[in-house]
């Protein structure tokens, strides 16, 4: 396509751009960023109105703002609401990055940065596609909305509210979306479901103040050992959740879905190498990608208390902390799994501790039909680029808006992602594999064109 | 005595001495302290020398310096080694201090400091009710060498080599401490028990690399979910440590020693209440006073692996750490105990985690014959100056060093303690009732002269 060679051309000035972004540290969760959010949302609606998009607006919400832009030029056409986020994860441990997360660097091909792969590199992928297409042909073959919101990251609270009050604005005949992964390099997929996602913070008080162990070890609580006990209590030893009510509204996988996630190939030994496990871990019965794709998970994400320096103090802390957050699936709600572990923590919490539990996000499980012809189309884009037609898979990561999105509006989802698994979104070091911020751009052309 | 006079016009002068030892931050478990623990030693030293005390030396050693002095100018009399240490414990969480730790400062009567009672406000009525001695009358009445040490928080990693190797320079009829605490105000205590210590740390790897809960939870081990579970295993649901082998030594107690517990007439309500604690919390069929006395403990002193920040962060980490420490009693032998809890975490870690521990610091419980004639004329003392004689006591804490000085050189320890139970020693708000400073003086000017 003649894209290809516009695409070439303006590679170095579209990486430059994009390294412009990726050093803003505009993490969402961090109140000391709101500035650094503030810029990243501008530079969105700058490249946006640079791409030819039309209607920029940065718009304020209660908390970080949502950009938007359209393009509606394409009458009897059908309108794509493109939904990206600008906003990214955390960055500690700092220490572990081998270059800074914001000072992006190219190394073997890959792009280190914080927000490199989830999620400014995949949707400035659209900007450019959008971009290039008016360039070579001064119309796009489909009307194009653009909404980019900056809390992804933190569930999303704001979007909602302004999708319900702007409901006609964004109405379109599918929501398209590049923040979910290939299954593996040349292996493209696209997500037909993500798990759903709930979170709550743990805090356990024992005394008014930390204690010295010569003087109270042995005679008083320890908020620590409250802490670990209660938290052991969460799963049982073959690693399956114990909160009662927790796997209400998980459906059986069917005969035909486990054969879908045979059919991913997946190499479980390959992953273990990867990662440096000893080995996976997880439910019995389950495959890696039934337990990540299919079955609803709790992690403990930080647990912390007491002492944490270099060398021994002998204290006894007063407090202890545990941020957890779940996985869900299927019909599970994230309401009813927060009060069932609530209950099983107050149930479960040892003598002299006091607990105080805060439920945060709130997102149900999204799942979507791999037979809608707009899916199909996206598989055959796919396989345009890389030779190779899209798998439909189940992703285990959530993106909560996707839900109310598709949901609100009445239209599919099309996650069609350009990560690769291994990027390491969240963590630190992650990058993302230019070969396919290429193939992603030819990919998204392609998916318009045939639309 | 006509040393109450010279205490009283020099109160001012002394605390704004020790004011000036207690700003120096000589934490001597974090080595970016290096200097400052160097700066008290001198300081130290140059209080001997201004007391009239002679041979004043600062002896390097392979940890922080010792500092030692002597007068011996009382042939026929017995010779008191005082020993005392200068370094401090650290001080976070720094943000729960009312005053900066190194800012002392006089509240109701207390002086707040970090060391302010645990040990640089205690060691330092002895050189001050030396100094008073010897400005009154040209003489002390027994000879008196002193011993200050810059590793007691740390576990006195040097002063056993130093020790040994000085056995005919540190040699004398008693060693003299004060580093514990009165029963309560108004009614002192002699030790005649510390409790033993042992510690160690505890690292738990999982991953190669933090991972996204959403690409694989539910699929890997989480380093967080081993450690809880592994830690949980360390006790049952009574508080009774249920690694095996760990009360090996331990004697029952007898009933001669549960009523000397009996006599302390120790409210248990009132340190309910003071500590803010919802109950008391220990192994079943003791009371407080026998469990912090008589019983060995095992200690979470700090966990932590994950995420501690703000908001919410979706990772698996790939470690997770804590910091253990015992009080040990009776026979206990620390080296046994660790080996044993090593062996427990080895067979309890879960599949999946790999372990690292690491053995710290190894000392033995101490306990003394409270009908030693040494012993009771220290209680005689305190009951001329609090008109109250001192009970014996067993004290929970650690002294490392005390069983080491009193086995090598065959003597007697006397422990006269003028702190207090609550006067945050090892926490934040660290202090010291000046009421005790001022007795303490009277207390040990007394004890010497009716040697």
């Amino acid at each position: 396509m003649k894209e290809q060679a516009y695409f070439q051309e303006n590679r170095e000035k579209n990486l430059a751009e994009l390294n412009e972004w990726l050093s803003i540290p505009s993490i969402s969760a961090i109140s000391a960023h709101k500035e650094d959010i503030n810029r990243a949302a501008q530079w969105a609606a700058d490249a946006l109105t640079r791409a030819g998009m039309e209607n920029v607006e940065v718009i304020p919400t209660a908390g970080h703002p949502i950009v938007y832009a359209d393009h509606l030029h394409a009458p009897g056409k059908p309108t794509a609401l493109i939904y990206g986020h600008y906003d990214v994860q955390p960055v500690d441990p700092l220490n572990l990055w081998d270059t800074p997360p914001f000072e992006p660097t190219v190394r073997d091909g890959k792009l280190f940065a914080r927000g490199a792969t989830d999620d400014k590199g995949q949707i400035f992928i659209h900007i450019k596609a959008v971009e290039a297409l008016l360039a070579e042909n001064k119309e796009l073959p489909v009307n194009v909305k653009f909404c980019i919101e900056g809390e992804e990251e933190i569930s999303s609270p704001n979007l909602p509210i302004y999708l319900n009050d702007n409901t006609d604005k964004l109405r379109a005949d599918m929501v398209l979306i590049s923040d979910t992964s290939l299954l593996e390099k040349g292996k493209p997929a696209i997500s037909t479901g993500l798990r759903g996602l709930c979170s709550l913070e743990v805090d356990l008080n024992t005394a008014n103040t930390d204690l010295h162990s010569g003087s109270f070890g042995g005679g008083v609580p320890n908020a620590l050992h409250a802490l670990v006990s209660l938290l052991a209590s969460l799963h049982d030893e073959q690693g399956r959740v114990s909160v009662d009510g927790f796997y209400d509204g998980v459906l059986p996988l069917s005969p035909e879905m486990r054969e879908e996630f045979v059919k991913q190939g997946f190499n479980e030994e390959q992953l273990r190498q990867d990662l440096g496990l000893e080995q996976l871990y997880g439910e019995e019965g389950y495959s890696f990608v039934e337990r990540v794709g299919a079955r609803p998970t709790l992690e403990l994400n930080g647990v912390w208390g007491g002492f944490q320096g270099e060398g021994t103090k002998t204290v006894i802390p007063k407090e202890a902390h545990a941020k957890i957050t779940c996985r869900l699936v299927a019909d599970q709600d994230p309401q009813h799994v927060l009060d069932h572990i609530e209950a099983h923590l107050r149930a479960h919490v040892q003598p002299g501790a006091t607990l105080h539990v805060k439920q945060i996000e709130k997102a149900f499980a999204f799942n979507t039909d791999p037979s809608d012809p707009v899916l199909q189309k996206a598989a055959d884009a796919y396989e345009q680029v890389y030779g190779v037609r899209a798998l439909f898979t189940k992703d285990g990561g959530s993106i909560p808006i996707v839900e109310k999105l598709s949901r609100v509006l009445g239209i599919p989802a099309v996650m069609m992602g350009f990560g690769l698994p291994d990027e390491n979104l969240h963590a630190p070091n992650e990058h993302f594999n230019l070969e396919n911020f290429d193939k992603g751009l030819l990919t998204i052309v392609q998916f318009l064109k045939s639309l």
